[in-house]
């Protein structure tokens, strides 16, 4: 049974309430109840966290280490900018996906460039909530995959 | 009942036999039958097709308007400079789900930037041949959720 | 009698259908007739083709030479990036007129820079399919210039 | 009977004096001649212009509002630097043609770029003298479009 | 009465200790002291708060959805790297008034750019303490304007 | 009685007719009044010209030397070009406010760039009409602590 | 005896009669016997193909895979751009030398940069139609090295 | 004996009173008055004439055909900036010294790219007035040995 | 006897178990017992924090104002984003050390700019934990220097 | 009997000896007899030369003229910086090949540049010390086509 | 009498053989004898030397220090790259012209920057060798002015 | 014992008599001596030399290969552009550690980048003189390291 982090980044608790031309209407909650559904599913255990903090983020990436099998990590705005999470994950190198609610490809062209993306493992972007579904699905077939019992 | 075009890019054909630290040792036929097992999985008709000459996808897109309700596309190398296929796939309005199966965004500097996510509905990159049955959850959920009858 | 070759490229076939606020409503078989009609008004033959391959451009652009006495050409999205189709028009040495349906000079950044003006005549930008018309004029214009018998 | 106001920017006064390589042979004189030649022709009125100072050019487009039904504007060398000229001509609200007596993007790279383009209906460029009696159908035509009495 | 939430960002603890040739020599206490008393003037309140912690700030602009009317905002250095700040004002939609001590745009290059202004009303910069005055001023005229009550 | 000089650049001459989403509905002589009431309640003359003449407010800045205490510049779309400006006010020394009517931070990147403000005081952008009270309050605040009797 | 494939690109057909000054006056077929003729004396088969399609060109090199020995290309205008063509030298393996009839660094800023030329062996430009034979020399002491036979 | 125009661009009206540590502390007519002293001495007439305008500037260099042997000009901060006044010179064609009294390469980097020295004979920067005696020698110079009677 | 303060940044408390190729194989525990054995040589005192919070770090800077002769500095991946910490430093004024365990100007290129430097007394880089003990012999040098004692 | 000058640059005296991944096991001696072997079966004779120092490869350069049909360049890394030795180079006017032992356009980006290439007459790279026979045999080829007895 | 060093850098002694068009006809004996003579006119003595070896020119412009009294300096192409050679500059500390033959700022880009510059007193660029008259008549005004003898 | 090179790279001959702001005023010869008594009290020997010639330099390093353990590298400003340095280092394969007196990260922007650190052990920067003793300790310390007998 596979133990998942899944860390949602800054302004990340206001989802539902916020832009929902971007993020949509589903609030942090319910995206993590059906994240949650997803993993009971598939048989894996997940624990689901947000800060706005990039250094609470950096610990919890820290803390993963020998407690947790992968990572989800959608950082939110931090994606841009943060050399300081990229070393975090690339310190504790747990297979890591990347995930962004919205095509982050089609927006503003700042948004364009993940600072992390070298250290993942791959990158979901544009599917909403549903985008932490397909992660925990990619996730886990990496995770089979590595333990040579691949499923198709 | 929907009906995806699926179409795999240039250098695409030499999947499975080509550089496996980047594509994976799946050849491309393979690949397409794991995309058709989980398309009637989802109750979903798959076409798949491959072509290294940029006109010829372009024709391939045309000639899905009315004929197709999703796109998954994997432009290859063309995702970095063909603004010819990112204006066929804005001409013809169907959403479409772009999939890499490296991660591009961990490559070469030239291979994070695409000129086609700006018309795409997302973009996932990094999971192999896995990407494509990934796309395809994705394709279908928007589909659904277009159609008001969303899966979670 | 001049013969004038007139070459639409990727994504024109889909005109009238395809965003109209950029490209107008009417379809390539209208848009051809009316460059047809203008031509049979001026007293010059027209043959207008059209194709989303770079290389079938680039062979009918070698084909006019000595078979054609001018050239209108529409790169559509090839315009920014064919050094290819470039180099066939310096290559034949044929008068050609750019013609762009929209203000290129207005939309994205990356649609300001023709790769090919370089070896053009000029450019007609944002008329939509009047545009053809107007370098129609422009081409027998100077034609007749060059023969010595300019008409004002 | 449309009113339509032609202005001729910076150095334009000496036009079939300077550089003919570039601007040809024929004095501004003789162009707006032909203009009116042009514009008699086609049952318009015209109104011809030229400064070498930035403000007046700027002072002629504000005057023009609630005057003239269009501009034809050569911005010369303003073309590539003046925010104020193109402000101008979004603030008056008028249909204007961008022309330009040489192909400015097939010269030095500083031509390339027309700050006043994405506020302008399009842009005629290559074509000298004659490029204004181009512009003078555009704009006819764009007029007769808007009022609904299109002419091909 | 407005409710108005005043921010200062990174190192603003230590003003009227640091450099005055920037920033002045009126401590924090001093300048919050300041800004309540122009806030008594007007007749509306503010609660000035600082943190060096990006997430607190984050967190603090949150914590204001529903609870204020306004924010002023100052951001220090994160004005020109944190995406995080800007996506949070633009989720929770206050009126925001950006203030700099110096004025930012005569200093290094890198301080010439604000990432948080597209999201802004407006900003104030180089007038010192004064500068939250100012900005106390524009705020409740604007919040006036937007109710109905504009005051000259 | 401080004498102060407010210049408006090109194309201010159009206020309240031009724009409305970007510069508001009030005419420039409306905008006038409102400064003089100002002016007026703070008891300080000043003189309001316009010109879209880039060497008319050249001019108009060198006669201020020693005939006025302040300079109020709006210098519209030559903020983002003229080094003629900003060393005329390098110059003459007279301490400057820039004011621009929109957050000219939040438009088109060319907008973002102020050649002046180096030379300058201090930027008010954002908020319409109301930023000329606000620039005659900091600049009487600046003149006042100079003089050695600021005001709070 | 060494099988080698050697491949013209866009526009090469019309070599002899384009450009004397940058392409030399002999013809594609001139060219291609004089590579025979090398080939003949230094006891290796040759098969040159052109083509002005990007994909053509691609499935060539496919096709090269397990039946030549090695790759003479001239991507023409493709070599700045075509990041499939890249692709598809790399996945086949085969020892690539670049060709180039003029001295591509010393034209055009933009002819200077191959994209192609990190998955080459070597290149050899600005020798007219001489380098091929130059590089037909330099793959078959490639060869004879790898294999261990080296000729000096 | 030739004629030689000297124009002074914006701002050197306020010579000599003006950020001495760059420009000295000479005013315009000091000025002047050593340039006709310099030209008396090489029996050469000369006609010195100041603006901020830059229309006037270049209506002064288009009166100038036909009337003078050269020009010695100091284009202040539309050095940086004007493609007009490069144009004009290039289209007067009169032999044309661009002088600066500071070292514009040794200040802000702004300063370093003169947009008309392209168009102009040489430039001479950093002697203070003196460096228009030195670019009256340089212009008899040019002009004896362009009429064959060099004088060293 | 001086009292230094040693700040570690983000991810250095997983020294030691993190990209040996990178860091080394001591633990920051280990790495703080050298610094201290070293601080017990020379005669000064040190105190020795990690914290992977920007605002945590900009927070003991502040503490250190008054309270430490210098700072040595290790700012990990926040030595190429974080400006907060580089006011901080310049805000309080101490003599700041930055040391790197990695030489990062042989690293990834966002690794060569140090956006803390020009407010630090120097720099030492890629000698690995070492570098905290040359860091405190050139802080104590310095410091004696300053004293007028300096020690070679 | 043409007389050809082989010029090696910086580092080169190290060749077989220094990194054999990009410069082989070949001496400088060896490389120098293999070029002598082939210059002989040629009919030519060769003088070469080796220097680190930059001024001493322009006064070799400069004593070829006249005294030397041809040269054969390999600048070493001064190849991406010398405009000097380009200079010396097109000021005397012989025919020039520039070698790299390295395909220098498959390396590090800096070394993707050469400011010499401009005025040689072709480029050979990536084929180690045989390079330099390459060069030989192309240096004659164009000789003896320039003296109209063309080998092929 | 005032001891100036006269400086000619790399190519120079090629001077009136190399590249007419840019350079001139005169040699660099001929050019040091008018120097020469312009020198004896002026009562001043000057000393002409030239390398191609950048580190000569630094132990010549070293030498000077307390021997000289200025410095005349052509660093020809290493005028463009040469820190060095600034740095020498700034070390001695005598006032030092920058002459350039052609006029580098109307020729290829790379020539327009000079590194040097920021070390000179000024520049004087596109007079020949008459330059280096104009040179030491500047400089010799400037000992004049600093002596506070100053001749116009 | 360790046998170490001291490099001192351009201008560093004039130590203490040239800038003392940015270099401190000891002599090159009083820094080779506490280089030496430095050198002595860890049990090594040092050879120290200084030339203003790149290729010099470049000799010396050469020389070094084989009769050196380690090297002192300080380049001067040849740091910034020499690629032939950067390769000697490489090339003999010592032990490097690069220093500079100043901070060179806190100066103009050019000297923020240092092309020979990717082939350094790592760099010292900001400590004048005292830098060669750190530097001395460092290499000290690798070369133990190395050899199994660290000190700490």
């Amino acid at each position: 049974m596979y133990r998942i982090l899944v860390l949602h980044g800054p302004n990340l608790n206001l989802l539902g309430t916020r832009e929902p031309q971007h993020y949509g209407r589903e609030t942090l909650a319910e995206v993590n109840a059906r994240i949650e559904r997803a993993a009971a599913a598939l048989g894996v255990s997940v624990d689901c966290r947000q800060s706005n903090h990039e250094g609470q983020l950096i610990d919890w990436i820290h803390e993963a280490r020998g407690e947790r099998d992968g990572l989800i990590l959608n950082p939110g705005a931090y994606t841009h900018t943060s050399y300081a999470i990229r070393d975090a994950v690339a310190a504790v190198g747990l297979p890591t996906v990347e995930v962004h609610l919205s095509n982050i490809h089609a927006r503003e062209p700042f948004r364009h460039v993940s600072v992390i993306a070298p250290v993942a493992l791959g990158q979901i972007a544009g599917f909403g909530p549903y985008g932490y579904v397909l992660a925990l699905h990619a996730l886990v077939q990496h995770l089979n995959e590595r333990n040579g019992e691949g499923l198709r």
